[in-house]
């Protein structure tokens, strides 16, 4: 009704339940400027705040983005940054409604996203014990991509592509939450901290099972070793896959929804009663942490 | 209908437009630490926003507040900034829903509100010649505040209150605006600035009268120059008074709201054909920009 260039954006109401959230992209904290030019580097703004909704199977429709950024910054840039940043967002229906720009010692992006629900909310506090836990996609391949870029060595393509343009999965969550999946987030600090969050919201512990994580062939054929690998994908962080709870008898179902999505969904341990989250071993037991469960999160700054 | 704690916050809907803005606080850009407490910071951070839907004669309902922080910052100081925040949007009927936390090299809170409009938004690009400019409080207080913090003294307090704490004229402008005030937006960067976007959206001129220019008690014995307190009530910035045009035959009205809601609006100039925003002294000749039209805004930064 009124975008940018007034005090504030007006849009029209639609009746459905709002979802509200905001995050912060701030440089040499979760990047570095070069890892990813302008135009990606508010892409990626969008996208990661985009799996946030799709943590709540809501679809995006607005957003504000407000930057600051040190005056040497050219103009040119911060343009590429917010048309990156729109043009992420309107791939996935949203649309860039207004912002703020501000003086500041380091580039910051944070973005505010709203979305609709048109159907139930997925939760974080609503898992049993009995479910399924599931993931989608592959595990691991941001977190080892980000490895590369520290130590200043090229990730090979196809990791670099799940760190720099991570995908929300909007669509893969509104019909997980359509099917009555119980629970779920996305994946945003790394599979063992979100499991740990899913299980203390819901008053449950779980079980992991390590031979069943789903890892790509990029990543198995970029990472050697077992325990690294293992590492990555428990703990690297910025997978921002979905992870959720399921009642046993809908597993089919959910692994249905996934191949027919394009983005497997694949059973990965189950929810048990306690507050422990394990991972287990191919021998039954459960790796003590120094074996890749602890919180491992590669850190971009000093 | 899910608070803080899930991926993201959802919120009821009421089929009202909504009303969205952002705005971020960066230290050494917007404020020093030592000029107001944790609490007042945040609090800050939430009347600056909440005077961008007063700007559009809108009602604050939710907030998300995104802080970056140095590691150095104690917990205790980042949860009283957060509860100061928390407690300024209550006062004004608006509920922190979500947030974020993250590193970063200096203290940043950006907040971005949500609000409904009850009534007509008020605009800012709607005035039209021969309408009256009208301003509500008083002008300068805060920039002269200012100009005290920059040098190093302490300002009196009643100018140090209107920098710290500013009044968001929210009900103020929603009894305009259902009064069918024809434009108007609030003064942040400072009236000779903010006049000039008035006049830019609208495609129109204006003329200020200096002698009808409101000023307070406070200014007038803090600041002795004339010279300088027109520097302040023109160019000193961050007063978050409404600047609005009315029709004439509605000036009498608008000046009753004002009376009515304990906020004086008074009459300053009108608008006028074409595009020059112009200062007019007491011998009616428009006065030169170095007398204090020019865009003077003190910079807290380097």
């Amino acid at each position: 009704m009124i975008g940018p260039g007034d005090d504030a954006a007006v849009v029209r109401p639609t009746g459905r339940p709002l979802v509200l959230t905001t995050d912060a992209l701030v440089e040499d904290v979760h990047f570095r400027s070069g890892w990813c030019d302008p135009a990606e580097i508010g892409a990626r703004a969008a996208l990661v705040n985009l799996s946030d909704l799709a943590a709540m199977a809501a679809r995006p429709t607005e957003a504000l983005l407000a930057v600051t950024a040190p005056p040497d910054v050219p103009a040119h840039q911060l343009e590429s940054m917010i048309d990156g940043c729109a043009a992420a967002l309107a791939r996935y229906g949203a649309a860039l409604v207004g912002g703020n720009l501000s003086a500041g010692p380091v580039l910051t992006l944070t973005l505010t996203l709203i979305g609709e629900l048109d159907g139930p909310p997925l939760r974080r506090d609503t898992a049993r014990a009995g479910d399924r836990l599931l993931v989608s996609g592959t595990l691991g391949d941001a977190g080892a991509a980000l490895s590369f870029l520290l130590r200043d060595r090229p990730p090979p393509t196809a990791l670099l592509e799940r760190w720099r343009a991570p995908t929300p999965r909007l669509e893969l969550a509104q019909a997980l939450a359509r099917a009555q999946v119980r629970a779920g987030l996305d994946l945003s600090d790394g599979l063992a901290s979100d499991a740990r969050q899913l299980c203390r919201a819901s008053g449950v512990g779980a079980r992991i099972r390590v031979a069943a994580l789903p890892l790509s062939e990029a990543l198995r054929s970029a990472v050697a070793s077992d325990a690294e690998r293992l590492r990555f994908a428990t703990g690297g962080g910025e997978d921002y896959e979905l992870l959720i709870a399921v009642a046993p008898e809908l597993v089919a179902t959910i692994e249905e929804i996934g191949r027919a999505a394009g983005c497997p969904v694949c059973e990965i341990g189950e929810i048990v009663a306690g507050a422990d989250v394990a991972l287990i071993g191919a021998d039954g037991a459960a790796l003590a942490a120094a074996a890749g469960f602890d919180h491992f999160h590669p850190r971009v700054g000093q």
